[in-house]
């Protein structure tokens, strides 16, 4: 990894957020009618892929630019200021791609990183732990999958994906091109919310996996390193959240600068003037920069965690998931608060179809379910109380 | 007006209630596809014309049922439950329809509604007193009307419309045949809610007015009484909310006893079981009682001034007022967090398109932002602080 | 019970709730210094004895004034907007006169009801279901305690204590004279609220507890109504609550008038009229107004539910449960919310030691700890998605 | 100011921490007493002059740590823990201390650092700027002070007294001997909490005020450095919220651990097990974790400006005081939310006057009124609407 304190590498980090605004920028034309549309947004896709952003994380010696979760993760928040899905696509990418990583052998680390950032591959999933219906059949040296995945998040246009079966009732992780043979994508993904993700279903049908694709640990090998996806998970849902609620914010301030009124009963002639307004704004920001900073301080946390590889301990991992449970649980509230409530200094002509603001709450309302923070809470004031960290989990 | 405590009544009561229900029931049928589809709900409003409802408030002497405001308001609140936009039309019809009434001349109450009850008229109105855009040239005993009204609720299909126009800088009500020869009722209502309210815009073109369709009073003539509008309308809005909460709730529960799964690291087989779920239905449940409260308490006190008619005095009026005011304000930021919230205790699965419990939300946002509540509890803590009832408005 | 529609009837209340409030204004002179003291006080709840006002509930042909539950609630809220200690006293007086009624034979109602009327008698308790301690010993016709209580309400200076003890693992109930030999009240009440209530611990020494007045039912003579107690402490407890803040809001509304000086930074030269401070006040009493509706709804569904007496049905006492279980939840909440927050609609002026304001927080605080709501909403949700009613406990 | 990345420099931080974590040690014994007595904790502030942490922020040059704003902060939010009164003395008594460096002479900043150093003064101040009713008279070389300022926290038992009169209408800014001649200190602060600081009133009677003590600038030194003093105020109170509500969160843990008992309702043997004790215990822990990061990345800022020293510009200042600003009303939300809500996750034996735990509520509820955070929030979204920053004062 880089170092962060290198001028030089400043400038490159510059550079790449830079990059990562102009996407934003780009995305947010048509923000409102794709959400409409829903589907693939293959144009949108193929411009991070032609932007280079694929492979931030990708150490140099692999052919990436080796910089830290953190330089992604605020990319990721980016993104989500105009597009939380696609955002949502973005983050995940890397945990896909780092997967073999955390959990796999040596050479399947090198061998993913190397061809990813060789050939630009953009990753997709499907993998849904808590309804694993895909079922595996060793023969011989390979695997053959027969079945079906919901919540294939990323699934349509991507390269690779990370998917997840069971075999004789115990999991396993692989990797196979989007492309083999009996895979077919399903585009029935119908979410109300974060309706660009592709993250439909997706059919195999005697989809052959080869052993070096399959990249589930001996238990011998298994450390509190090779559980860190649902750390990964957490952190990049939780800068999805806080994206969205500063995109919110800023469409908000837009609006109400440019053509928002002053209710009648008003002592102002500017909407941005009348004191109820500006306090709600302020009491946003303030939220809104607890989120930031919250979610900022668990990227941190997670670099430093990251550059201990596989040496890192248990108590360390602990304290990451806590905190990047906290930005979740966090900036899960932050953001449905202010995407419901952003309407309220914007005034009743904005709730209209064609400004399609309540995609902001429908993404974050959708994308939030998928862990319960009631649960996460309670791990973490298990932890409060007894000192116990929350058990690793596919959530935690 | 019938009285409650009559032993008959009761029993009429109950008969239209229950018609009420029925129509609610059906309306649930595709309520999700009609929100998606949006334009005129033509045959729901024609099952609510046949219903017999539209008499509900109509003094017996003029061939209605004779009814109180909290009859009809109950009604509105059992529509909303599965339809907030029918609701909303259904309950201002009888603010337009008790316009003349309030404030009217004898004969214009009389006249509307004896014909109102025998042709079974539904109201809509071209009504917007923030942006008084149509303007009115008088000539001789006419009035001659041109420009456009935005956010004309009930327009399309209706058979009266309450029109607002203004003429040298001073505000005129009155009454049309919505088939009036110069009204076009545009088809171009966008909300991201309540999206078959047909609340889209009226072009007026040369049309004329006579004198007896002008229900506006001279200022001796206009009494604590003349100003009920607000009133009416607020807690109309409030019975809407309301019932878009005890909709939601009703629709999370049965989700959530048919479809959820606990989640998985629940102690417990059923998501009905879980104490954490249970703890959050507990939770809206008392949220939406307090409401519930509070709108029929309300409901109660108009009922009282209304009975009083034009000697209700101003301080009356405030009461009336302060109670409407805390059910809208209360009633809408417990529909917000109910409709909202209501996905965390059904899952991410029920966050689909074809569910479309967003719906719930997106009416209750957009039609909640009709009168700022912040300018609402504005008002009434003045009063607390000050003793002086709000000032009669169009909202308050 | 006296018809409340009876005209002459609401002259009788109409009279003793003014009683109420002269006693309460009476109350308002030294709260602030009594609660420093804390003890016992004497002197208020002789001028309770002396108003007679402990009569209202019991019926009139046991020399009572025959009143319903909800008359004597509102004296409870009424006393609570000055001394929360005195009116959860006064309430929880007929919380233990009427347990011969609903759990005694009726002889014993009959009994107990006449020389409570006669004597005037002010009840207490000795009485801690969570903490049983105190044993008893069957010997022939008598039963020997042993033992102290803890949480013993309105034991000091009280003429009746209703006790709880165990035999052999289990419960009894019964009645004796405060002065019975044996009996020690111990001045030990050490709460950081409600510093009034004389609630320490009572030592029980050889006492001796005579046949007739213990008034555990055989199992074939429980019934929905001898379970009843937890229903009257609930609503007890939530109108002490919703008093609490409404004498909150009132002595902030004394001082914002009187004293509060704008913000040096607001535009308006009296407190009054900044429309912060009544946006505040505003949303206070709305708050206020959802509590005090709810609590009277309650009330009303147990003058219902009491007037059957012993041929109310489980589900008639599982409809009253919610009720208040409803109302007491949603007041904890909103008395809470407005006693913490009055400060701030009063500046840091106020917050002295002299004015003691921040005894309404201490005593919502310290009393709503008595029945955890988190629990209470769990019952209500899983009656809501399940249709079970709360299981009758000592708080549900 | 030493860097901080430098290590032998992270040592000496470490070194002050465990100074400050001792002396929060050492007045957690008697923090319950200490606040019913009220007066000056003269032992306490001893104990904090004795352990040298009086120099922290002085420059290495004037005999001081040279440590930076952040290193004192932490030991703000480290001593509130415990004891919030006597962490606000601590806190201000920088506050009074640098304010000759940022907006005094160069001679004044060296002066006053120097001999601060040398003699360990503790700083106290007479300094009210929304009441100033202290009047000076020139004469000569001299001013002659006469009157009384309220709320002069940390008066008593100081060395040295930033005070704040008027003359001819214009405020003027000085630094006396607390010993001087015509001083009186008077012992009659009342607070309902922060009891300890010292905050009554202090007489000057013909004081003498020496023209090299008067650090009040001309218009052309003023820059928005010298304006520093709002940021300060906000940024100490903040850390005393936020460390208040860590340890009011700390005692509660404390005492679930120890004395809990479970609801009798509950599953679990032990409190700790409940999963409703754990879920507000985890949300109380991420509440207080947002409000610390918020806090820390405040400090930062303030470190980054202050080292710019009078080149600070306007813009720099005011993205600290957003900074400083949003620590301040986001710890106030948090800690009052947590210091009212610790009881429910102790239960009812928790409060006790014993016990003192409501310290923590009155502590953070009587010193958050000095500075209204609707205001706050009002001046932070006109920003965001509108680019401006705050404008200079004593509060923003």
């Amino acid at each position: 990894m880089r170092k962060t304190n290198d001028k030089c590498n400043c400038t490159r980090i510059f550079l790449l957020h830079k990059k990562a605004s102009l996407l934003a920028e780009g995305f947010a034309k048509d923000a409102a009618e794709r959400d409409k549309a829903g589907g693939t947004a293959k144009a949108q896709k193929d411009a991070i892929r032609n932007s280079g952003l694929l492979k931030v994380l990708i150490p140099i010696k692999y052919g990436g630019e080796g910089q830290s979760w953190s330089v992604v993760l605020r990319i990721v928040r980016e993104l989500a200021k105009t597009d939380a899905a696609l955002a949502h696509l973005y983050g995940y990418h890397f945990l896909h791609l780092t997967t073999p990583h955390f959990c796999g052998s040596h050479e399947q680390k090198k061998y993913y990183y190397t061809e990813s950032a060789a050939h630009n591959w953009f990753w997709g999933n499907s993998f849904n732990p808590i309804e694993p219906t895909l079922q595996g059949k060793t023969e011989g040296d390979t695997v053959i999958l027969n079945g079906r995945n919901t919540f294939s998040t990323g699934s349509q246009d991507s390269d690779r994906l990370l998917i997840l079966w069971e075999e004789n009732g115990q999991p396993y992780v692989g990797i196979v091109p989007t492309k083999r043979s009996g895979i077919t994508i399903n585009d029935d993904w119908d979410g109300m919310g974060q309706r660009q993700t592709d993250s439909g279903s997706v059919t195999f049908k005697n989809v052959i996996i080869h052993a070096e694709e399959i990249i589930n640990l001996t238990d011998s090998e298994r450390t509190a390193f090779s559980t860190f996806d649902a750390i990964i998970s957490q952190i990049v849902l939780a800068n999805v959240f806080v994206g969205s609620a500063e995109g919110a914010l800023e469409e908000a301030r837009r609006y109400t600068r440019e053509k928002s009124r002053p209710w009648y009963l008003s002592d102002y002639e500017q909407a941005v003037e009348d004191p109820f307004i500006q306090r709600r704004y302020g009491d946003f920001w303030v939220d809104i920069q607890a989120a930031v900073t919250l979610v900022e301080r668990a990227g941190e946390k997670l670099d430093e965690a990251w550059a201990k590889d596989k040496a890192v301990s248990a108590e360390e991992r602990g304290e990451v998931v806590l905190a990047t449970g906290a930005a979740n649980v966090f900036g899960t509230k932050v953001a449905l608060h202010v995407t419901s409530s952003m309407f309220e200094v914007m005034g009743a002509r904005s709730a209209t179809r064609k400004n399609n603001f309540d995609r902001f709450w429908r993404n974050v309302r959708t994308h939030s379910l998928h862990n319960p923070i009631e649960y996460k809470r309670k791990n973490i004031g298990r932890w409060v109380l007894t000192g116990e960290y929350p058990t690793p989990t596919d959530y935690s």
